[in-house]
């Protein structure tokens, strides 16, 4: 049953050819060819979501807890950033923010449409970027239509989002999710189990700061380790007379990640090349190599990728230890 | 069940001395008195919540398609506007944003707490400026307290406190939702049917407008009056040089209002006063009486006047006419 197809999802189940000692476990079970129960489709729907992930090395969701924040700036900039770096067709965005799915007019991929295989399979959109993209707004069928749905709608399309799109062999993909601790960010949580960590973006006001401080309490508790926090939107020097106006104040970002001991990873000046390049959808770092929002921008790059490298380490070292405990008990 | 007083939801229902063919109009039924099915706690809330609204004269929701346009801004200052305009402890606000509460840090109420009556009763919390608030902050224990909830827990909120809160005699009730066409919005506009209409905010970036057609769609589907549009952070002017810089450009809210036949409200210059007032919990019309930014903010509250006006007189001769075929009739 597809959401995106724009069936209904109802609560009714039906359960056909089923023992009723049926424990759900349909890999091992002898009659699986011959059932239809709803439980062998949620089995199937788990082991293609398994597979699928599988193959995508890290994955990282920028989350905030306030809107507007430039999250959607940030994570089309990170997949440009990588790709940059030699990951092209290899960094793929997960647009998850159901009702205002911005990331396709910032990746130049307006009124593209995704477009749908055998078996219910969906192919990602792939730009001249280099960047494979899913999102709602490629659903839709013009920027005029609502998406009117409750969280159950939501969480079906942002897990059909992530096991019917063919993703492919992927270094990095980069999860978009709307503002606040709802259904899509607490689908995205428990339906990527193994993610590498959340970037958290604000801006420096202190009511952004209210609302960040949720952000991370919740990567906390859904035990999400916190790659670290990005201030967006931090001072403004005016191009006429080099004057710096604090717009949205400054510094908050900083203080909020030693208040929470939680990673800084840098703060990114007000340019408005920034939104005029997103309006043209082209990721500013790649428009504007010289700025010094670009240059900000790559430092927190950078220190994402240190946390990447270190958790990659650790990794490793885990594999190696487990594998040398499995040689020493023989 | 209260959701604000932390127990859970469940979807299974009690039944009890329920006849079979009961339909719900517990106001007729003779066995009321000793029923404690479900359906009459459905019917209690729902006469609260009638009668509740019975008492509010205009209730006007602030939505938009993107968050971080100045949604809780533009809320509380129209609160204040009229506040200031004689309608003092007249006004009242309810903070819809579930995940991310700006309201009462906008309006100087940071850590007041919502207190309860009996019955069930929630006594909305009233500071200085003489507006009444309710809000998810007042219910939670500090800043670091996210809300991770599913859509069902949300809507439950919201009906609390719309019924559930004294709100008394209000002449405005200004409705603060989250971005998007989820589960708060939708809440609010099905248990708010005589909604006066709704003033959609938005910022002049191109991003921006391709989201808000959809609150304009959703508007139009829910069959709510749209008042108009209001346009956020519309260029700004350096305070060192004068030089005028479009930091997310400008024009484009009233380009959107043309293109989609809905009234434009004006916009509102992007003043860093304007975020230094939010922190300190002062609405800017309230701190800055001569600002371009004010008076850009008054000539909108004047349109949203003349359109309540309107609907007062419609409302007026709609009732006189009623009457008069009620005369002719007899």
């Amino acid at each position: 049953m597809s959401v995106l197809n724009g069936e209904k999802m109802t609560n009714s189940t039906k359960q056909v050819n089923v023992a009723e000692e049926c424990d759900g476990k349909c890999g091992s079970c002898s009659t699986s060819d011959d059932c239809n129960d709803h439980r062998k489709q949620q089995y199937e729907q788990e082991q293609k979501l398994k597979l699928r992930l599988s193959k995508i090395k890290h994955k990282i969701a920028v989350i905030s807890g306030k809107g507007g924040v430039g999250k959607s700036t940030v994570t089309a900039n990170l997949a440009m950033a990588f790709v940059m770096q030699g990951h092209r067709d290899k960094v793929g965005v997960l647009d998850a923010d159901i009702h205002g799915p911005c990331i396709p007019k910032m990746l130049g991929l307006k009124g593209q449409t995704l477009i749908g295989g055998p078996g219910g399979m969906l192919f990602p959109v792939t730009g001249k970027l280099g960047i494979k993209v899913v999102s709602m707004d490629f659903v839709l069928p013009n920027d005029e239509a609502p998406v009117i749905w409750r969280g159950p709608l939501k969480m079906r399309a942002i897990q059909q989002f992530l096991s019917d799109v063919t993703w492919g062999e992927l270094d990095y993909l980069f999860i978009d999710l709307p503002p606040g601790t709802g259904d899509e960010s607490l689908s995205v949580m428990q339906l990527i189990p193994d993610m590498d960590g959340v970037v958290i973006v604000t801006m420096p006001s202190e009511v952004s700061q209210a609302v960040v401080k949720k952000a991370v309490t919740f990567a906390k508790q859904m035990n999400v380790p916190i790659i670290g926090i990005v201030e967006n939107m931090s001072g403004f020097v005016c191009p006429d007379c080099g004057a710096k106006v604090d717009i949205f104040r400054t510094g908050g970002g900083k203080k909020i990640a030693e208040d929470l001991t939680v990673p800084y990873l840098g703060s990114i000046p007000i340019d408005p090349n920034i939104c005029t390049d997103s309006d043209n959808g082209l990721p500013f770092i790649a428009e504007n190599k010289t700025s010094p929002a670009t240059k900000a921008f790559m430092e927190i790059v950078e220190k994402i990728q240190q946390f990447l490298e270190n958790t990659e380490t650790a990794r490793s070292k885990e594999i190696k230890n487990e594998n040398m405990c499995k040689c020493n008990s023989k």
